[in-house]
């Protein structure tokens, strides 16, 4: 997979970014690590985040990619800069483009919505308020929407009182934009954009992260392989995640391998 | 801890075990792991959850226990026999404590609730067939009910709801009993309670464990120490783990250390 783009997500809702970028990419190969072994990333500490994005990092680099993506945002807050460090290759995480696509939108109250991990971590909300000080930031974290993705209760009114529940407040607040600071959170946009109501725009952290690696990648060659494969490397494969990565993929994956990290 | 009880879940849920032990065995020592940076095993395959649980009795063996109690029901139903061929001493799991305990209770038609792992196991399902060919069973998964008992929902409409989702089919069948396959479930008793209804009775597998430890040690000295320590070994201690650590036992555990397997 020698100048392949690499996707790393604590699991498989990254492939929401995959997808994204297939579609934009076609020519690019890819090569996509779900560390669904251990996942959560959400609920552990810091000092775990770090060291489970090292290794899956370290992974991915010896695979001879030419780009690290890190589409999970509790990685991407608590590990970007030990990642950068150690990385050959440039790497993007999900945090910055998603504020970048918030704050294009206009919006001066801006709340972001992630794990436990990432909303503790402040990413979010420090990099709002160093790009935007006048911007007013309000933050949730909503441990329950991972599972109901999961559980594939995207669009159910068990999720709708649970959003009704984790948004409430922050909609009372007046905000405009919510950044969904989690990639499994645009499998629960319907009941999200019910419940938020037409006034509040949903900022997609895979959409932005897959704009700017379209922007970097605009009239750059493929990879080596330049067929647009794409390798899906899991940590774990249980029937629960083979189910997820077909609804997510809409279908099978052409490669599918178990690895130990 | 030398002679302590070791006593092995992939997270904090398995404290209801300690909890209950502690209160009918106060004179023994008790070495509890929780592998909280690799939970949840219920939503994984097999060949992980074994590595895992075999990883994490091997750190207790390495303590000098004097028997080890797996009160994780994935782990369980899927790794005792691998752990009973390696381990020094007794080991005792949750399925066939609950099995006993729901066979004793004379009814006829038995519902399991538990994890994926657990349900797709089948280790319910056949221990009961094995033992009372005349019963029937039936088995459900109910995988948002740990994370509500993390979220700390167990007495709440949402949960309510989620249960009502999750049994009706079970309770439409005619069953009579439900054995709570999963550590976590009787902090959701409320709500199961009152979903189920008072003719149905609820067999919490942590009670049963509890009773079939206390069998084995009646009139047996205490370990080595006999003062009753408690000390908590988690593989990740983030500040969630923490707080349902605090919920479950009632206060701060006495000696909590993080140690990595």
């Amino acid at each position: 997979m020698r100048g392949a783009i690499g996707i790393f997500d604590s699991g498989v809702g990254g492939l929401t970014v995959l997808t994204a970028l297939r579609k934009r990419l076609p020519g690019q190969d890819y090569l996509y690590l779900g560390d669904t072994a251990r996942l959560p990333y959400g609920s552990k500490s810091e000092t775990t985040i770090r060291r489970y994005a090292l290794k899956a990092a370290a992974h991915l680099f010896n695979h001879d990619v030419r780009l690290l993506v890190v589409a999970c945002n509790t990685a991407s807050a608590h590990a970007l800069p030990a990642l950068a460090k150690i990385s050959p290759v440039p790497v993007l995480g999900v945090i910055e483009p998603g504020v970048r696509a918030a704050l294009t939108s206009g919006a001066r109250r801006i709340a972001v919505i992630g794990t436990e991990g990432t909303i503790r971590s402040r990413a979010y909300q420090d990099s709002l308020r160093r790009r935007a000080p006048e911007v007013s930031v309000t933050a949730a974290p909503c441990p329950l929407f991972v599972p109901l993705a999961e559980e594939g209760w995207s669009d159910h009114p068990i999720t709708d009182q649970v959003a009704e529940i984790y948004l409430r407040p922050l909609l009372d607040s007046g905000i405009e934009t919510i950044i969904l600071g989690c990639t499994h959170y645009p499998l629960l946009r319907p009941s999200l954009a019910r419940v938020a109501g037409p006034g509040i725009s949903l900022i997609d952290s895979a959409d932005a992260v897959t704009d700017a690696v379209v922007q970097r990648f605009r009239g750059a060659p493929t990879g080596r392989g330049g067929a647009g494969q794409v390798v899906l490397h899991l940590t774990d494969a249980s029937d629960r995640f083979r189910r997820i990565t077909r609804t997510i993929l809409g279908g099978d994956p052409e490669h599918l391998e178990v690895v130990d990290l």
